[in-house]
């Protein structure tokens, strides 16, 4: 193990590299936050090129997505709820995250990621540069409204929840109602929050 | 602090009477569930008479929120929001959780109960047991739906995302928006899931 993790056993293949690459961009953001961290600063951190962390992960997005074991690249998300007309982004949305989170696996990374936020503050301020950066930018690209952001932080608000209740609480009958009936149920309440009037 | 735990501290004033109740409370409520704990076992692991559990604590639902630290008694946001117009019933949830978290110590409990709730499956457990008993059953008998109870699953999910957003990961401009504002853009949500069509 001390051996796989010395510089090294680093070099010795892909898997050492990517590994080095991910621990290096652990570390980068939690001192320096989603926005500060750079890739230049990570490759340098795990003494490779700027090329080579590109080549494996993309963009900053995709790495922060590998390095902190997030259950879903929130840029694929929008890819389909940019797809979907207008009147149906909000289902569409409740829809594509129930759909990610039915895997166990992703479900478990889900867990894993809102222990860490309730738990240690570091974690909470990582997550916190992350969402409002990324999923609510990018959300916020969706909506024309000067009060974006306010619109997106909303659903955040609702599509944490609804995840806390099913797989966290466990809360029946919630927790047994199927996918697309809580896109019918849950749906309007997004859909409200990116296209609705708030002040009513 | 060994002895004031000992049977003879323990009855040394009501403090340390309290605390011996409270201490079989957390031990039984973890043990049994919500449901199936009783006052009368909690009073014999206590080595006291039931009747003083009542004297200090007056139901089951009281001596819980404070054995568990829990942030609020349900059943009395329940008296505001049963006292609130049919129709306003929404807000009315939305303002008086809102408003009970405003105060930095039952925020802290809130904080507190959700890290259990995500880091130990036994205090998922007891905590869905509660919620499901005090909380929904009680929103249960407002709403006269014979679905009351996944209305009241969904109301959960927003107010605790809601919280989540706002305390645990303090999105912005979510965490800084004034209650009554955020009363205004979620209440619609709340009234949808209590009184509202949840099929379409």
């Amino acid at each position: 193990m001390s051996a796989a993790s010395g510089r090294t056993g680093r070099r010795a293949g892909d898997s050492g590299t990517r590994e080095a690459i991910l621990e290096a961009a652990r570390g980068r953001f939690a001192d320096h936050g989603y926005d500060g961290a750079t890739i230049r600063g990570i490759a340098a951190d795990a003494g490779v090129d700027p090329a080579l962390v590109h080549h494996f992960y993309g963009t900053k997005e995709r790495l922060f997505v590998a390095a902190m074991r997030f259950p879903v690249v929130p840029s694929e998300i929008l890819e389909r709820v940019v797809a979907a007309e207008p009147e149906r982004i909000g289902e569409t949305i409740v829809r594509t995250v129930l759909g990610v989170w039915e895997g166990p696996d992703t479900r478990d990374q889900t867990l894993a990621l809102l222990r860490s936020a309730v738990t240690n503050e570091r974690a909470a301020a990582m997550l916190r540069g992350f969402v409002t950066t990324a999923i609510l930018g990018t959300i916020a690209g969706v909506v024309p409204a000067e009060d974006a952001e306010y619109r997106a932080a909303l659903v955040a608000s609702q599509i944490v929840g609804l995840g806390f209740a099913r797989f966290v609480i466990g809360i029946e009958p919630l927790a047994s109602t199927s996918v697309e009936d809580l896109a019918a149920a849950v749906g309007p309440t997004v859909q409200r929050y990116v296209t609705g009037d708030l002040r009513s």
